[in-house]
């Protein structure tokens, strides 16, 4: 999505460690209007998938999955990263590995809220090792819906999140693919419209 | 809000220790549709107050702060609960200590992110002791940027929040507040249009 791919290039920030920063408008500030895009373009990639639910997982993929989900007139879920006390006992659960917060979670999800009956497609900020997408696949692969696909903003190219999601059979669609040359600086992969 | 107040006998459950969950359509499942009727109605109550940004706290007020975000025609701050690597390290925060989560906790704000032109509406899904909101009024303060109003869903009328808030000084509009009677049935606070 070359709105995408502009606006990391204008406001995008490439801090050590491979870290791309899009706090400014999508995962701390958020553009709201900029998300109402976002949310057109996932519904232009999925709308021939029959998605009547979309999924993701707290924080950073709620607003995202909100403003889209208006797209595809579906209801949101969003998979917790803790056991509060206002969360069901029976849950379906997965562990995952966070690369930007260095330490594992048990992502949960009310077993009610996923059916057989559910097309799912997962939404995220980042794909970067694919832990979190990959969780949430199993989450839905244990509830007997099924993934209809895996929106991603932004998919770090020099990771193997992307490979390892296409490696599953899913239908992964990122609105950027981000490289970083030997200086540090921004390129993205070529993707078919 | 009669339509909140009509959903939350719907569907809102009422677990033990005054809990009230509302975790089928407002912060686990959340119900799209439903949050555009709430971001109408924080508009109409808070369209006079020159809001330019709006502020919550990850990760049950995102959705929310987004979708009505739409009708301010302004952008979302969230603040966050964990340092990580892609937060800036120059930032507002204040402690909070949760009541669902049984613990405390610190928010930031990245400091760009607020200035003293910005009139900020706080929104949040839930009002119970106040600690939320009254970190985040306190950050608000800290960047030198004005509290415009405070907009809660679920106000919880037996808890002292809502008097705290009021306290303050801040317009509060709260779309249900919800009181239990003896035998832990929901009953509503009356309130102005």
């Amino acid at each position: 999505m070359k709105l995408f791919e502009d606006r990391i290039l204008t406001d995008g920030v490439v801090a050590p460690g491979g870290i791309i920063k899009v706090d400014s408008f999508l995962n701390h500030q958020i553009d709201v209007a900029f998300l109402n895009e976002v949310g057109r373009e996932f519904y232009r990639l999925f709308r021939d998938d029959n998605v009547n639910k979309i999924l993701t997982v707290e924080a950073s993929g709620i607003g995202i999955a909100c403003i889209t989900a208006q797209y595809f007139d579906a209801p949101v879920v969003f998979a917790k990263k803790s056991q509060t006390s206002n969360l069901d006992s029976d849950v379906w659960s997965a562990p995952v590995v966070s690369y930007t917060h260095h330490r594992e979670y048990t992502i949960r999800v009310a077993k009610k809220y996923l059916t057989p009956n559910d097309r799912v497609l997962i939404i995220d900020d980042f794909l970067a090792m694919g832990n979190a997408i990959v969780g949430l696949n199993s989450i839905i692969g244990d509830s007997g819906a099924t993934t209809a696909g895996v929106g991603i903003c932004v998919e770090k190219g020099f990771q193997s999140g992307g490979q390892r999601i296409r490696e599953l059979g899913l239908k992964l669609r990122s609105l950027a693919i981000v490289n970083l040359d030997g200086e540090g600086r921004i390129f993205f992969s070529e993707q078919d419209e």
